[in-house]
């Protein structure tokens, strides 16, 4: 076990100020106070509050998204976090976090202030400034659709993106559809390239040719259907699988606006199975993400790093949710 | 929750027949003992031993594995799932497994007849009956390095094949190597699979070109290196990454016998860490899976099963351990 005395000793400064730094006191610099609590972190100190049975806190961080109406992503993930953490007594914190929060204070030193044991980061993107202090961090952390390299005390949790987008297309092969196309989101993110491989993967699988003009990169958006959807249609695709519920939406729309009905003239599939999609004029059939369980989940992979298992990552199984969206494909 | 009277009226039995069954009563027929097994745990029917907290019970299943002596390597994965479940109060029974076995008795007939709530299976192949039946499973099960398409009470726990070549790779480039070549095990293997797309996309993120000839599927023994490994030397390979330590053995005995020094003349790396590899007279340098946090992490994933959370696959982060038998590149 790490002790105040062996932190003075590493600084050379004297037990008293490395307390002081450790809780926060104004009297000592700033420059200072950041020196003992980074040094802390690394030698992996822990305070009193966090080896105090009776105050264990996990903190979930959520940025870039909403979470506080059961309509969003979030809402479900971070009850599922705590339900699962209330089994083996954690008080779960939950904070939003702006980049101006992010720059202004660093990962560890907050954490190891506030007396946290572990963290849960949802909604992050390469744009958060303390995404890119997970590659370094001691404290044990799980990420929600983000993988970090070789940090033992950083675990990526997600969907298997694989196993769902091969239940969508199996589906459509029963259905008859052998001209599918697939709409992605953005390019160069982790989930996008994940979904584009599984795609191409399954395709491969059901011995269903690939049509390159069928596949495309829009953006995680309604909006960019517009952009694809008219090609699509005329090169005579039956069906279109959607890297999201949300661009599901917009093809649905799109789709209406060119006169085509889904489903007799077209097949849409969506994923995540957003709250609002079953109960969309025409039900999205959609790859479901089962939110409480991905939080589950999240809480799970935590504990193991926090109890010294270096997991790498770890992946729900989707569910395929056939809703009316597909139907059996009909010559045109 | 079902009861027995469910069963009964499913069946179209009576209650103490239904009642007979699930004790293995012998004054019933064994045809009709297995359809009331098969159907209790279609419909998801626990035992009162299952149901009693007192007596809460898991299994380890081994086949075609030793896990009797520190040496094997089952044997500190068994150790760390017995530690992390002992946490939550299971009680853990290790059961060796034979063909003979499997053919005679239904995996989840096995289960309920026993009262055993979730199982782990180590070492099973495709040739293992209880294999194929997991794709229909009911019962929280937990398979080392397989995958088990679609099913939520099956979850793959596995080590980051990925991350760890990943790491050899890095360290082989850091010391000037480029001929780089990798002997692989036996084809039509998931993990043999695995590894070997994450050596082609290693060396493709390195910029080093592969050289086909330098890239082979041997055996998971020792005795394959014989038939490769001097192709490779002659080719001008200054370095060969081996898919297990057991391979790697072999290369290290067959250099030395075409007169090659380790690792003056030629690198070598293993994978896995065996007992046996720190202690050889050239100690290896391997990608090691960590056996006791294999264990543990197969627990936490069970855990995960157990609790309604489908797991499709959790993996390990490996480590590179670097030891004596790599070396910066001299040429030749």
């Amino acid at each position: 076990m790490v002790t105040i005395k062996q932190i003075a000793e590493r600084l050379g400064v004297s037990i008293s100020t490395v307390s002081k730094g450790l809780n926060g006191a104004s009297d000592i610099s700033p420059e200072l106070s950041q020196s003992i609590l980074d040094t802390a972190v690394e030698m992996g100190y822990q305070t009193k509050r966090m080896k105090r049975a009776d105050s264990k806190k996990l903190c979930i961080f959520v940025s870039n998204m909403d979470y506080e109406s059961a309509n969003h992503f979030a809402y479900d993930v971070i009850l599922g976090f705590k339900q699962a953490a209330f089994r083996d007594n954690w008080s779960v914190t939950t904070l939003p976090i702006t980049y101006h929060f992010q720059d202004k204070e660093k990962y560890d030193t907050f954490m190891l202030k506030n007396g946290y044991s572990g963290a849960f980061f949802l909604g992050f993107s390469l744009l958060d400034a303390w995404i890119n202090q997970l590659e370094n961090t001691t404290m044990p952390t799980v990420l929600l659709d983000n993988y970090i390299k070789a940090n033992p005390h950083v675990a990526y949790v997600g969907t298997d993106s694989s196993e769902g987008i091969d239940a969508a297309i199996e589906h459509l092969v029963s259905l008859g559809h052998r001209k599918i196309a697939f709409l992605n989101g953005s390019p160069h993110s982790m989930i996008t390239e994940l979904r584009q491989q599984a795609f191409l993967d399954s395709m491969n699988e059901h011995n269903i040719p690939i049509i390159p003009t069928l596949v495309a990169n829009g953006r995680y958006d309604a909006e960019s259907a517009r952009d694809y959807v008219p090609a699509f249609l005329e090169q005579g695709a039956t069906a279109i699988l959607c890297g999201t519920d949300v661009i599901a939406y917009g093809v649905l729309k799109e789709c209406d606006r060119l006169g085509y009905r889904v489903p007799q003239d077209i097949s849409i599939i969506g994923a995540d199975d957003l709250p609002l999609s079953a109960h969309l004029n025409i039900a999205l059939t959609t790859i479901r993400q089962n939110r409480v369980q991905l939080g589950k989940l999240s809480y799970i992979a935590l504990d193991g790093v926090m109890n010294q298992v270096p997991i790498s990552k770890t992946l729900l199984r989707p569910q395929l949710i056939v809703r009316n969206s597909t139907a059996k494909v009909v010559d045109r």
